[in-house]
């Protein structure tokens, strides 16, 4: 007899990833709620990502995360809450309010496996990482701790760097888009990164919810042909565009003092990155026996290859 | 020999209603470029919408509003511009940058349609509207007066009550969801008001452009079938829901005084309200010479019925 699906409540279902692990639920098969925040006020373009989920056959419930009985009563009509609450600064930081959430699951005393909200480094391997961006990693780690205390079955998903926002940009910061002339590279920019497509990181949270083998552990996103360093994406950009760009190297101390006197979410953005490109922080370990790899674990998955991401933006 | 399909140059594509608009157009077989602003910045969503489009066969045309030159160059790709920019203060408001692009239009001197921002209420209609909200009216009729001191062929598409934003929260301000228990009536709530779907909006506009009845008129999104008032609007919501409101008068004095100490954009939103709601300002005229009625114009759209609308909320 075939293992029937668990009931999956995607909290922060309209963000960045989270409409992307709601649409990976549906297309698995699992009953599917989202829910719905009555904070959402006139924001007519996630009430539309809502309803879009909805005609699909999402179920949309409505609580605050402020209304304890209410959450508490919806996280009860399911089995799985995945959240995919915001953390980067560069859109909004909502990390904390998952506290609320954590205290409703351990409340309902039915879920069967939590997925806070992480998909970035590992913030457990982060311990001495830099001011400001190292808040990130802070209140993951909080939050974090928060679930296990209160001993609810839990998956952390490490999904390394976001193939839009890191790769077409040839890893620049403060544009999406792909260099016309000039492209600056980090130190000597050998340093080994995993890219990996954001709709694909839907895929494989939602494939883990289910699996024990992933039950209480972190699972990293390897997709093994897009470890690249930064010079080789630059490398695989010309190739497309037919076009040569000037390189211009960048000291990590030059790098860093760059931050000065710029924006936070630019800050957090260069601290991050410089654990990312110079210190490698991303490929510097071995997974070891509280992990996972995502495509081992999930060979069948056809993952996106850095090479098709940029073919877009041509 | 069928007449060639204009090649249409859609300015705000990422925007609400310019999102649908690209989509008609793309739909219509028009060669179909997008405005992309190196503004876009780290707006993922925007720029992924704009890949979406590009994936579905639109042209990404890159210009700056603030670079004259290059948006004179781009405009002269095409035959038709359509600017769907902002103008509601929920959301931001950006019409007078429009100003720059009939300045290019102008220089360019090739546009044989341009079609700016408007899709509400008739400003030339409402020149004793009220403080603070009479501004959109203002800067629309601004725009409107450098377009024809430019003598650029245009056509204004007036598109009354935007449907997700007016029926399914049964007209109320504030929200976009149905009310629960009670519901605000404007009045005696029989003012008419017509209600159009957003996707129609897209629809109808592209089927305007390159029609010589809408050359330098008006054209009235008026649907029969979605003239309601307030009280059939409810009363349509309670038969599909099954459910009764109570429901409690608002006169037109309360309703406007309740503005006092909100914020800019409330304040905006009640003076519309009151003039669609208490005035009648939707359906108090007749269109008249100057002007076409769309679904009169193209009667082979089926164009949504507001029911259909509220099904989606149920």
């Amino acid at each position: 007899m075939a293992m029937e699906k668990s009931r999956v409540l995607i909290v922060g279902g309209t963000g960045y990833i989270g409409r992307r692990i709601v649409a990976a639920s549906l297309a698995a098969g699992h009953p599917t709620s989202v829910l719905l925040r009555p904070e959402i006020g006139l924001d007519i373009d996630k009430l539309q990502i809502l309803l879009a989920f909805k005609a699909q056959g999402a179920r949309l419930l409505e609580a605050s995360l402020d209304d304890h009985d209410g959450l508490v009563a919806a996280i009860r009509q399911v089995d799985v809450v995945v959240s995919a609450m915001s953390g980067a600064h560069i859109r909004s930081h909502n990390l904390m309010l998952q506290i609320k959430l954590v205290e409703a699951i351990k409340q309902a005393g039915n879920i069967k496996r939590f997925l806070p909200s992480e998909f970035g480094m590992d913030p457990s391997r982060l311990g001495n990482a830099l001011e400001p961006g190292r808040v990130t990693f802070d209140e993951k780690m909080e939050i974090r701790r928060a679930i296990e205390n209160a001993n609810i079955p839990h998956t952390y998903v490490s999904a390394n760097c976001f193939a839009a926002y890191f790769s077409p940009n040839l890893c620049q910061l403060k544009t999406l888009l792909p260099p016309k002339e000039r492209v600056g590279v980090y130190g000597d920019g050998n340093v080994k990164v995993f890219f990996v497509d954001e709709d694909d990181v839907g895929t494989y949270t939602i494939k883990s919810i289910d699996d024990p083998r992933t039950l209480n552990k972190t699972i990293y996103i390897r997709p093994q042909d897009n470890c690249l360093t930064q010079n080789e994406l630059i490398a695989m950009w010309e190739k497309l565009s037919g076009k040569s760009l000037t390189k211009f190297h960048i000291h990590g101390d030059e790098f860093l003092a760059s931050m000065k006197d710029t924006d936070f979410a630019h800050q957090v953005g260069v601290t991050h990155f410089y654990h990312i490109f110079y210190e490698g922080c991303l490929t510097n370990f071995d997974i070891g026996d509280n992990g996972a790899e995502a495509t081992l674990l999930y060979p069948d998955v056809q993952y996106t290859r850095i090479n098709e991401v940029l073919k877009r933006y041509l």
